[in-house]
């Protein structure tokens, strides 16, 4: 297949790498040294994402934010204004899901498909081709993209309509950031309570208390082991959609609103590269304890 | 043994009941229609806490609140004045980890051993003889009362010296809690985004976002089944003692206070009957949604 890959950062790169190795024809739009090797291996490089698009029959975006989106679809040379009908627009970064039904609907009247596309995993999950996948869209588009998300991820989910993707990531860095401040709450009141956080997390990890995020990152936070993981500068980004989202859709998330200001300290601290487990120091810190 | 077991309610009558089934001689300290079973079955009545601290050698407390564990202990014919040395009480209520050490020191003083050993599991728990318990206190003091503990639950850990297990309990309320908390804005997110909250659920159950709430509450929160389960009621109750504790520790728990808010308002809203999986009414009922 002929595959567009705009955005080869850190996630982009070994995922546009797969798709390359599995034979499909590759157009990358700017080449820098660090995606100099795909274009060793094959790929074309394009001067703009309109050329991409006019290249590509799937034109794939893993940008950083909702404008980044908005800018290599819809800017001067974007991917829209070269689109012939047909073609198919995948939007893998983790952006607004409001913003995404509007731009999916721009895309729709060019008569091309459109998918939402986030991924959980991280670098790791990128480089060993084990994302998971939560995609938004139609189930047509949803079966023309499968073969390629199978190349790059291992749980692909097809949770609904055009902006369901984002949704669903959106729902899970909001359980993530609140769970990671439930432990870090928890841990650091058996630490002042006289405790030792380590039993303390043992004696919880059988019962309603247990996690995904007890087990892996509150041992992170008992040996104080901060290095990422997931940086908190990332996750607060996430919790930055979750609240915009929030007011765009006019309800409130108190404890996502609460979880986001904690991680705006925690960059004001000199955390934002911490491990989102680290979000236990921004705690300590709110009572003059650490550093 | 001779045991003593002030407070039979829900919780109490059937771990009272298990200690007898087992061939223990038992001396409750009033006989209530609910508890005249245990007496049928051969427990003693005794008329006050001092008297069942005369008879017995091993006194178990199960009674609501920090408040009812210092009458008990402490007040008028309390278990206190009747102690001859070598006793040991068990308070498997829970209650504050800081008044414990204080009530455990009174007790030591008249050479009797302490542990605090509350439960997890509720009603279900304790019919089952498979509750989760916690326990501080010495290592001799413990291995006297394990037989017991094992006649009562199954998964029995020593967290620490004393407190400790209060501080287990304390620590596991705030995470139960505030993971409910997250889950309940993330589905209330996604379903005003216009994603099907069941399928947001199925595909975070796989990463980082996955827990036994989101397993277990996340469902009744998507069913809107709130029969208790755990009455949000009690769970109020608990966060009101991580309140209290962190206060008297001087450490600030932004989002355990929050969560406790939003208990408050549940009750105000009629709701505190409701599993704590109902606070996504609470939440919703913030922005104007259901009821």
């Amino acid at each position: 297949m002929k595959i567009g890959f705009i955005g080869l950062g850190v996630m982009g790169r070994p995922m546009a790498g797969h798709l390359l190795a599995a034979g499909h024809e590759l157009f990358v739009n700017r080449v820098k040294p660090v995606s100099q090797f795909l274009v060793d291996q094959g790929a074309t490089a394009c001067a703009t994402p309109a050329e991409v698009a006019t290249a590509a029959d799937v034109v794939i975006l893993m940008v950083p934010d909702t404008p980044d989106v908005d800018e290599v679809l819809f800017g001067t040379n974007g991917v829209a204004e070269a689109l012939s009908p047909g073609k198919l627009v995948i939007d893998m970064s983790s952006i607004s899901p409001v913003a995404t039904k509007d731009f999916a609907a721009r895309i729709a009247a060019k008569n091309c498909g459109y998918l939402d596309a986030p991924v959980s995993g991280g670098e790791v999950g990128a480089k060993n081709a084990a994302l998971t996948i939560m995609v938004g869209g139609s189930e047509d588009d949803f079966a023309r993209a499968l073969p390629l998300f199978e190349t790059m991820g291992k749980t692909i989910t097809r949770v609904g309509g055009i902006g369901d993707g984002q949704t669903a990531k959106v729902a899970n860095q909001i359980i993530v950031g609140l769970t990671i401040e439930a432990v870090a709450e928890a841990l650091l009141f058996a630490r002042n309570a006289g405790a030792d956080p380590a039993k303390v997390r043992e004696a919880l990890m059988g019962g309603f208390a247990s996690s995904r995020i007890l087990e892996v990152h509150g041992e992170r936070m008992i040996k104080e082991t901060f290095d990422p993981g997931f940086r908190i500068r990332l996750h607060n980004k996430d919790m930055n959609l979750a609240v915009e989202s929030a007011r765009a859709l006019e309800i409130g998330l108190p404890g996502t609103a609460l979880t986001q200001q904690l991680m705006n300290a925690a960059l004001g601290a000199g955390d934002g590269d911490l491990d989102h487990s680290g979000l236990i120091r921004t705690l300590a810190r709110l009572s003059g304890q650490g550093d």
